[in-house]
């Protein structure tokens, strides 16, 4: 809980709940009749409507990227890092959109929604959405904020793979795509580790393929466990040493800065948890089944698996890029396994053969992927030096 | 199923348990009464005694490292690549010997065994075993062979784990420890695949508190979900692009050399396999879970999780290795990332500081820690090289 709300916060914040009759086709033929979008707003738009950015967020994010929903929050919104006066992305220059995405479980349509066509909740029936059926929706969001352009589409990890999208498909309607520690598609590896994460949820027997509601139970475990898998991932092997202790794990009880200190006394010699990182595993795997919800977690691992902009190009990105009109900003991050900075410059290699300008910077960081999401004071800069140069850009502001 | 014998091949072996009565204290302070060791041997001692080699297995291999059991088995022992006539580990020169380690489901002592205290399979009561004690427990067997000392004793990953524990128990008992894609102890990241694999298999609704077998059932699906875990973690970023297409991923009907492909009319749209990595890993999985038993394998991961040989000097690993007479032999291999070069580096900066002599190479190779199971040219070179060197070094052979 803040017990006052920072001076560099958005402060309270209330998400608005958009609602489009337009229907909706997606991807994969499947129509959404309607839908809902669940959307924050942070800074004022000006005049020109010119100063708008909009945030993409990633696996597990929704529409509260910054600020605080009321005083008795634990912590802010998920970018809270980067959203604020006088942050990178700084509220008082310009005006911040950021919305939950569809099939997400903050509010936007989604496998907890009410299908209209049975008058029971999606649950499993929610049709698989892609990050092209994310940007379509979200261009829907455009026009009724009345926002024709966007100074800046901005997401890290997934959505960074929006920004991309939004370069692609809708090339006259933003000014900058900034993606960060992004990839151009998943690696096998990446398919793999989402694959183990799916298995883990659809092999809990409170799932009920995916109808768990109707059993008012939730694979829980399974959630759970699919988010170790995940965090893992997520965290380079440098910051599970530095959490856990200078030469990597450190028991349970463990005191030593060096070693793991196996002495028998602090081992368990069963199946109980001996180290810390099995702990804190166990509560970030807890916490976040508490918290999210299983159908959305396999459709996100489905849309991450999906994204691939150069199928429709032969397999050439380039070319998928070639009427981007939009300059680029990418950044990657040293310790980053997930989406290592060699996928970063697959990414500027294909712009350059495009012939888009280009800005990246690969930032050097303990923090693995996660990174993007924490106060790297590299990063941090680097970041605020180019959205000055975007607001510095910005047509005249009456 | 060989149609005929390969002619470096050992040829038809036959397993043999040795049983031992005299009781074990292991490192948990718990006492096996008694125990069977399941093993295999290839070549011929000499009279000397003095060309044996012992072959200690990895997480999931057992005392079948060679040759083949039947006409009918479809494939040769694990470790059939390096042992042979002509072949690294040459047994037309070395007499091997290679078991099933205590806890293991080979014919072992372990879980599927019978607790003569209970006249109960032991299942979920089999004592945590360790490294030092599997060491303990070999040089047992050691006695029983007439084998005083070991010309090498070698193992890759967790086998080289416990050449290195012989180095430190019984220095006087080998010539040369050989520990391939080794490490010193695990990261915090080893444990914590190590911990997911755990909550995979106690999380099926079939594991009963490791109690299956009253149950007359398996925890198929949790233990095929840890060795999905694993098996991403055995091989590289390399070898899985280099397996599912140029490009890293290929779809499930894919033809395409470059890029996924990612046509409409390939992608299921729903939670189906969309990509060969997937089938991949649930074939291998799958596999795995029918031939192996559950409990051993939460065993094996909690040797390795407690693997540390500094606990006994204070976290100094050096130390270890202060009393250690024999030489040793390291090998690592460029894409591992579970126990990557940096790992055995540690190893040789601390052999080296304890005054041990040490020869190490680091392989190029694509295949990630699976790697020491496969026939690349320059680490079965390297291999096949050392040992002849360690046989020209034997004490006179009468």
């Amino acid at each position: 809980m803040p017990e006052k709300i920072p001076s560099d916060s958005v402060g309270l914040v209330k998400p608005e709940l958009h609602h489009f009759d337009e229907p909706l086709t997606l991807r994969s033929g499947k129509v959404l009749p309607a839908f809902d979008l669940m959307v924050e707003t942070y800074g004022k738009l000006n005049q020109a409507k010119s100063n708008a950015i909009l945030i993409c967020h990633a696996l597990s994010g929704d529409h509260h990227a910054a600020g605080y929903h009321s005083m008795d929050d634990k912590k802010p919104g998920w970018w809270d890092e980067c959203i604020g006066p006088g942050k990178p992305i700084d509220t008082d220059l310009f005006y911040v959109v950021s919305l939950n995405n569809l099939g997400g479980c903050g509010g936007s349509t989604g496998p907890l929604s009410v299908n209209p066509d049975t008058g029971k909740y999606y649950g499993p029936d929610f049709p698989i959405v892609t990050v092209r059926d994310w940007v379509n929706s979200q261009a829907r969001l455009s026009d009724r904020l009345g926002i024709e352009k966007w100074a800046a589409v901005i997401g890290g990890s997934l959505g960074g793979m929006q920004t991309l999208r939004w370069a692609i498909s809708y090339p006259q309607r933003l000014g900058h795509a900034i993606a960060i520690a992004a990839a151009p598609k998943l690696s096998a590896q990446n398919i793999a580790f989402n694959e183990v994460a799916r298995q883990s949820i659809t092999s809990d027997p409170n799932f009920h393929e995916g109808r768990y509601r109707d059993y008012d139970t939730s694979p829980g475990k399974g959630l759970a466990l699919a988010r170790m898998v995940g965090h893992i991932t997520y965290l380079s092997e440098n910051a599970l040493r530095n959490k856990f202790g200078k030469d990597s794990a450190q028991p349970g009880s463990g005191n030593s800065n060096f070693g793991r200190d196996l002495r028998t006394g602090d081992l368990s010699f069963g199946f109980n948890i001996d180290f810390e990182v099995e702990s804190y595993l166990h509560y970030q795997g807890e916490r976040f089944s508490e918290n999210f919800d299983a159908n959305t977690y396999l459709l996100m691992t489905k849309a991450l698996d999906y994204f691939d902009p150069s199928v429709d190009y032969e397999g050439d990105l380039s070319k998928a890029f070639v009427n981007s009109a939009c300059k680029f900003f990418l950044m990657s991050f040293s310790t980053d396994w997930r989406f290592p900075p060699a996928r970063s410059k697959e990414l500027v290699e294909n712009l350059l053969r495009a012939g888009r300008r280009v800005n990246y910077i690969e930032i050097e960081a303990d923090q693995g992927h996660d990174a993007f999401l924490l106060p790297v004071p590299r990063y941090i800069e680097a970041f605020s030096i180019y959205l000055q140069r975007v607001h510095e850009e910005l047509p005249h502001e009456t």
